[in-house]
């Protein structure tokens, strides 16, 4: 068996084996083959798929290539939660604390952001204090002792996904199901969860522009969960605007504390509640997602919630009181405001423009090493389907560089589209999938 | 533009513009492009395709990164002559002193063995004394004084080309029409030579297996010799079987020496006429391909074709004793006969497989820097179609290390099927494809 052999098998539309699947990934990690078979073969994979056979033995073999997580002594159903990547997604920020108000035990592992994406990790730097690197020992010990916590995801956690990322995100062969199915899957199998949620972004702002593409892409990680005997939820979710109204670290800590304490924007609450009923419900804390949504709204209406999310952050050493005060997190040198060039109705809001005009604000980076702006974000005051006249305020953008402020401000005014008619409202959630007796739901 | 953009764009079967085409070329030869964005290219190429305005364009980029050779000292039409690649081919020992003695320059740069295929360049190095390793200025005084001169292909001619070979090599992106088309012809323009004649061959031994492809290989690059303006001629050969019987560099000389003797194999005498008769009538000493013919069968049986043999190898320091001593040439210490299992006819001899015992037996290299056994061989005592009685010889296999002749030996018997049947003769001209004005004929 050789890698030239494997390249030119996929090549020509044949099925690979697991073993020269295990192969791949095997030698790959170690180092035994050259970058430029393997992205070869990755454009070979992108262009004549991979069957479900192919792409289970590829996420297996991912799985195995690093360090898996023993989240054994942590009692009850662990539940992760993942997000496929979106604009103004802070959820994990809310559903966690639901959750595990809930009686859920989360363990979580969570990435930075890069391009246009933001990550769970930088949000929670914006905390003064807060600390993501933990020990095993203590991560551990936090889930244990107040039922939450959230760490940085290890290099050595799926340590194959690292080396194929890097090398699919110069090589234009991110947008691919088994691609993407195998490198989140993988992770999440190796994080040692019991059970995972999956919320599969789509449209503007998502890997997945196309509906029907993100279903498929959902399906096959609800299969490749539930193979690995992970009771597997996951929900198709609208991507053609940013999710709430803030976008940018500090502004989105600030809006999941705002929803935790019931005053959050619509689309993120009802976001973040169908989510956290999930959890609760793969969780085993509830029958239904019905009833684990009711559960997930008496946590947020009681305080269980916020009180779950104060617990959480003193516990990783962050500075609780910036839930009552916010000027504690970090603030912006300045603030420019963009305006309505017309009377209408807001038609559209790009969610990658809008993604872009936040990087490119300081909130988000291009590359990997790039320090960020915690305070530089983005706030719509207007989203699709409201109405707007002309030299109303729609957005405001704000960070610490005047410059890279008015280049983002011009950035915004152009993602958002007004028109006459008042469009139809989008449907936020698209469907929910899932295996095992939960019944999916179409919304 | 990036490299990104351009990979995504081929990716998504789009047609790539002139100026990424040549950003790729260019900046890829500099090496400011790695390995492993080229390879992704490549496999996207070699998936999707590349129409004709992209092969031209990537061919002229590939012919403009190196140094091109100025022929424009030597009076008259310089043709050169290639063949796609096969097993026992041994034609330019034969068709360009032909050629020559018919008044048609030749000044032909020629590569080494690889794999399974020979080279001119190993076959002439057979010759004591031989030098292929010429400086320019000598070169072209060869070809000004005796009409003929061959010289290893130079490493700056394409220089891109061998870049991106050695990549497809490893990468499983070799037998792509638009990456093959242009391989060979960015070298071929850039050798300087007014009118190309290129041999295509087609069948188990060859790049090309379906006749199909091959014709589509061959009339792409005579559109593409015509468009740079240089008379293109190609014909589509069968490699289905070895050509003629000698294989191995020592024994290709003698059975070229033969051939231009007058008693070489019916085969390759036909293949050399045909090919010479193109290398006249494309060099303008022929009106047409039937006339070119009948002179290069006069220049065989007047023995002019083998005194320009006798010249050619005096002028490039060779010994010309080997024309009647073939002795003096590298003698194998071993040789082992095959015999035939059976009674019947010989309805098959496995080129690419008699091609691989060839390189095992030491006659060929698997990489590069192998060094190789000039006596090495085999000789087909049996061709298809010939009757066969079971014991009798149908192959020797000879060379200096008893152990290889062993294992080739295995192999070429196993190469040989015999039936009870007659087998249909092959056909060895299958097509003679050109343009302006010479007629494409079907035989």
């Amino acid at each position: 068996m050789t890698m030239y052999e494997i390249i030119a098998k996929k090549r020509d539309q044949k099925q690979l084996s697991k073993e020269e699947i295990e192969y791949f990934i095997e030698e790959y990690t170690a180092g035994n083959i050259p970058d430029y078979q393997a992205s070869a073969l990755l454009m070979a994979v992108f262009l004549n798929g991979m069957d479900e056979e192919e792409t289970f033995c590829l996420t297996d073999a991912m799985r195995r290539s690093g360090e898996t997580a023993d989240l054994s002594s942590i009692e009850g159903i662990k539940v992760d939660k993942h997000s496929t990547g979106g604009v103004g997604d802070k959820t994990t920020l809310i559903v966690a604390p639901i959750a595990a108000a809930c009686g859920v035990p989360v363990a979580k592992m969570s990435g930075r952001g890069l391009g246009f994406t933001g990550g769970t990790v930088d949000k929670l730097e914006a905390i003064p204090g807060f600390r993501t690197a933990l020990a095993p020992t203590e991560f551990l010990e936090l889930v244990r002792r107040t039922g939450l916590s959230v760490i940085g995801q290890s290099a050595h956690i799926a340590a194959a996904d690292k080396k194929l990322y890097a090398m699919r995100d110069v090589t234009a062969t991110v947008d691919s199901i088994p691609l993407i199915a195998s490198s989140i899957m993988s992770k999440k199998l190796a994080s040692g969860s019991d059970a995972i949620v999956l919320d599969v972004k789509t449209g503007d702002g998502a890997f997945m522009e196309r509906q029907e593409e993100a279903e498929a892409l959902g399906r096959l990680m609800v299969r490749m969960g539930e193979a690995a005997g992970k009771r597997t939820i996951a929900v198709i979710t609208d991507m053609n605007q940013p999710l709430g109204r803030a976008v940018g670290n500090s502004a989105e800590v600030i809006e999941a504390i705002d929803t935790l304490k019931g005053c959050g924007p619509e689309d993120i609450t009802q976001l973040s509640l169908a989510l956290a009923g999930m959890m609760i419900c793969a969780g085993g804390k509830a029958q239904s997602l019905a009833e684990g949504e009711r559960m997930a709204q008496e946590a947020l209406q009681s305080g269980a919630a916020l009180q779950k999310l104060s617990d959480f952050i003193a516990g990783q050493g962050g500075d609780c009181r910036i839930l009552n005060d916010y000027s504690l997190l970090p603030q912006p040198a300045c603030c420019r405001q963009v305006l309505s060039a017309a009377d209408g109705f807001v038609r559209r809001i790009a969610a990658k423009s809008i993604g872009m005009a936040s990087q490119h604000a300081g909130a988000g980076r291009a590359t990997k090493e790039e320090k960020i702006d915690l305070s530089a974000g983005i706030l719509l005051q207007r989203k699709v389907g409201d109405p707007v006249k002309k030299g109303e305020i729609i957005a405001e953008v704000f960070g610490n560089d005047p410059q890279k402020i008015e280049t983002a401000a011009a950035e915004v005014e152009k993602a958002f589209e007004i028109s006459e008619k008042q469009p139809e409202k989008i449907q936020l959630i698209k469907k929910v999938l899932a295996e095992q007796g939960i019944e999916a739901k179409n919304i």
